[in-house]
């Protein structure tokens, strides 16, 4: 079964490596594999769904329709770029053990056409690219919770373009499209790193550059500002929860019956003993379980499990989960006291989360060092920090970044959108 | 393999016609074809989820348990009606090439009993059965949002319930039962006529029956009535989207891997161009981005792409959600212009996307002519429009068909069901 | 293929019994099966999001944190118990035809390590786990609603833990783990009885326990106690149709063609009719149909067919569902009557859905009688109500079980947790 797609002759040589039921099998064993590719796809799909009822109801209802609307254009606008260029900058057809850092097979995802009848082993180019760009959306949505309440939303709309564009596949392609990163041996099963990382590094340099919201950080308090439709919020943590086994169960790139069932147990494990330990550590410094802390818990424990679902045993999964949602409690008011506004937490859950998760790895893995991991994680917080801060900063001094004082207060809903969410309801617009 | 169900003697030929794996894989390539099936189905109701979620957000606080209410009841009563008597005039066994219009395997669905263990080849009797149900019962909600806060419960469960029976499985005879337009070669892959524009046609009788909303034009002005919880809305929106990839990649029929993989793409890539498309000329249009004309874009891209997911290169389903987006736009303020009330924009979204994506594959298509398309188009007008119009009419000057002037003021959920959605919040119920 | 695995020496027997499809598919077919229990297992997951969500919504706003706070630990606790000693309490390895009641094959799921690489015949033994880990959960979130609104949220944590930790699982290991009710011939598909009823006897003895909520009896009259969000409890009861097809398909532990397709077409046809009898009874009772009662109809249709759903015909299914919706809306009136205060109708759709199901397997099936699922239905009812009685009255007079009279008044999002679901609505807390 031969590979002819635009660009060098075998393009997901990874693909190739994967195992195959026996000989003779091998049809049918593709289409299994590749339907659970699709159903995986699917499921990606809804963490979008997840995101955007988790920021909206994190934040003020007077911000709500932006929160939105950021996010369902946001995942348009991933796959679109991905298609045009994504895919081809972050799978570019290195060869193996040349330790490259940049390739770009061309305009286009390369998957039309003639090639389309012989596929790659165990799925098919076009659900190969179509969940890759699903990650690619996942990383810009990353940065929107950040950034929320504030940010001008055509800035944020071409940031979000342009980076996943150019910096994310780049990124990208250093491990999983088998550039330099991958010749080393970094391990990053489902993106702990190169998604959620790249997108919390994202962010980071989004919140510095824009500054608190008004009224978040008065002398040397901080004030709370709570989110307004907690209901929404957590049916969005469960649906990414859910979306999540798409997330790492897909990332096996087959239907492999042992390991994509392991990688289901690993990441409900560590989502699990993520809510509950945040649930205890929240209750026992505020007095009170938070639902806000206990949930993002459950997230951070599944971005933790993200870098090792597929090689971790259950112990290691656990007792990741449980300091992912302790880091989580102890981040959210770190970020507080270092001054960054980040209204989901959404740094303390894919930003520490990844790097903790990933350097985990490293400790609990016999094959793969810290060593290493380490120099993953450093090599995306630069790859993916400096350029995100450099787009942020243009675009502060060119289209500006941040929308005007007035227009903050009175909310963005009706400043960036001329409409509001909850129209009839009466609601306390002065918080 | 046999095929023994009641009726004729095959029932089911053009499943038998797909292409599948070799010999000697049938049995299991038959259990993963059936596999994708299911969860397809589940899939499809999903969409049923986002179409009660989409009409309640788009509609005011005082009718939310009224559209619930016929979101969920039409969902049960589509399937009944399919089981009690669609199936078996959907699917009635016509003589491929016979030119057929009407035929009947009599009640039930002829399912039961010992037929079951001799399968069609590609998938159950069962899971094709259930899938076809809830695209019954998709065609009969698609109906609801365009009659909304004024129509009278009853009347619009028994319309349903008939429409549901009678019309729609006639209707879809013609093609996907092998009928008459099928012989002429008229395509549509998962039903952007077949479901969404008889929907829309059914949905435009309502309209124009029922009349306008009370205020909603007043002299030459129209006066725009908003929705009263924009984020139900979105949740609604992208579990629809969630649902296309069953109701598209289902309609495959099999889980063939790069066809249904295909089809995942294009479907992705039209939502995603049809919502920015949606954007742009709504931003243009009003000067700010409106969120409920972005989703509905795509949601257009989505129907848009429906009739041609299977055939259409990959610039045709970018160019078909682009256009659908931007026909999305300018349709509801066309359909405003005609003082045809439409709350949810149904009628821009499935009755035009339909009939544009319809006729797209006429011009895209190499296999397929623009002549036959456009016959397919105006056959199912007529045969929708007409058969809806008269039923609409028969209950108006019966049963009734819109509510009293004070129960639409106070609100049908008071009127219709005794109850509130919102108990507790303060609502302005003079909008 | 030989099974390894810690204890005794064949630990799913049953799993080896069920038919796969000719020798030298079995590898693959395996692979198919395992997959279909993942995404199965995900459906479930699902179920916990319609869970909170039915239950948050059907309750007032004031203790909207609460409930979904219980369900999203609840959640948690279940799966991390059953890892703990679940699994191995419920599947200890009983001798077929021994008729044990009690085996515990020690701490852990003991799935770890080289017996990974030799599965079980039809599925793999980590996806088992996890499925069933899924249903543990279940069962436990099912009391949540029946106590909301009144019972202290740590002594519910300890109630639920130990419930799911050491009384689901032995009970369940009676049927489902080979003990003395399967080979007695006790036939319970996927749990009608051992989930749903046995989760509806615990929330029978917490109401007991607990008493009703304030207000709710005074003197002879029954004040209805409205829920505040119903848009949210319609999402919950779709999205627990949609977990259901998993919850009832996963059960076929297979992905066998005709059986799943079966099951899919039985469950959504019981749903289906529970719906619209509910509506029609109570549209006659109380004048108007009310959204809440019909949408406990479909739940309570879903419940009554899982007992069954693998083995009746078609008429029996409409049947069932049929008698099921009757059944919830005259029980939820009846247990007003006997002042057992169920906030949400969860005895109604639980327990008295899953014993009508169960019994009506002995009615309508051939090969299974009336005394034997009497037999099972009493076993459990004595075997879960006990138990759940001495827990919770152990933490009556313990920790407490209830919460103060302030606290219930004004609400235990501020009590338990010191936040509110809706910050910036105006609500009335009065209610």
């Amino acid at each position: 079964m031969k590979v002819r797609l635009t660009g060098k002759p075998t393009i997901l040589p990874m693909l190739m490596a994967l195992p195959v039921f026996g000989e003779g099998f091998s049809e049918l064993s593709y289409q299994v594999n590749n339907l659970w590719l699709l159903v995986a796809t699917a499921l990606v799909f809804v963490m979008h769904i997840g995101f955007a009822t988790l920021e909206a109801g994190l934040t003020r209802a007077k911000n709500t329709v932006n929160i939105l609307f950021k996010n369902v254009s946001v995942l348009s606008l991933g796959l679109l770029t991905y298609t045009l260029c994504g895919f081809s900058l972050m799978f570019p057809g290195f060869e193996a053990g040349a330790g490259e850092w940049f390739g770009f097979r061309g305009w286009g995802p390369g998957l039309g056409g003639a090639e389309l009848v012989e596929p790659v082993r165990n799925v098919s180019p076009w659900s190969f690219f179509l969940f890759h760009g699903m990650f690619a959306a996942t990383c810009a949505t990353i940065v929107s919770g950040a950034v929320a309440e504030r940010i001008k939303l055509v800035s944020f709309l071409v940031f979000s373009a342009l980076f996943v564009a150019f910096v994310y596949p780049v990124l990208g392609s250093w491990t999983w499209g088998e550039g330099w990163l991958n010749d080393k041996g970094f391990h990053d099963f489902a993106g702990a790193t190169l998604v959620h990382s790249v997108g919390g590094w994202a962010a980071l340099a989004g919140a510095v550059v824009l500054g608190p919201r008004l009224g978040k950080y008065v002398n040397s308090s901080v004030k709370p500002i709570i989110g307004h439709n907690l209901p929404l919020s957590t049916v969005g943590v469960m649906l990414m929860w859910f979306g999540w086994y798409g997330f790492n169960g897909g990332s096996v790139m087959s239907a492999d019956p042992d390991l994509v069932s392991r990688v289901f147990v690993m990441t409900s494990l560590s989502a699990a003993t993520g809510l509950l330990s945040a649930m205890l550590c929240s209750w026992t410094l505020q007095r009170k379980p938070d639902l806000t802390m206990t949930m993002n818990g459950a997230l951070a424990g599944l971005v933790g499990i993200t870098a090792g679902a597929d090689i971790l045993p259950m112990k290691a999964a656990i007792l990741i989960g449980f300091i992912s949602g302790i880091l989580v409690v102890f981040c959210i008011s770190g970020f507080d006291k270092l001054r960054i506004d980040d209204p989901v937490g959404a740094l303390s859950v894919h930003l520490v989360g990844g790097i903790w998760g990933t350097l985990a790895v490293g400790y609990f893995s016999e094959t793969h060092t810290l060593g290493i991991q380490a120099l993953g994680v450093v090599s995306y917080a630069l790859g993916a920090f400096l350029p995100a801060l450099a787009l942020f900063w243009i675009l502060k001094i060119t289209a500006g970044l941040r929308v005007s004082e007035d227009e903050e207060l009175g909310g963005l809903d009706i400043g960036e959108h001329g409409m509001e969410a909850y129209t009839g309801f009466q609601i306390f617009t002065t918080q």
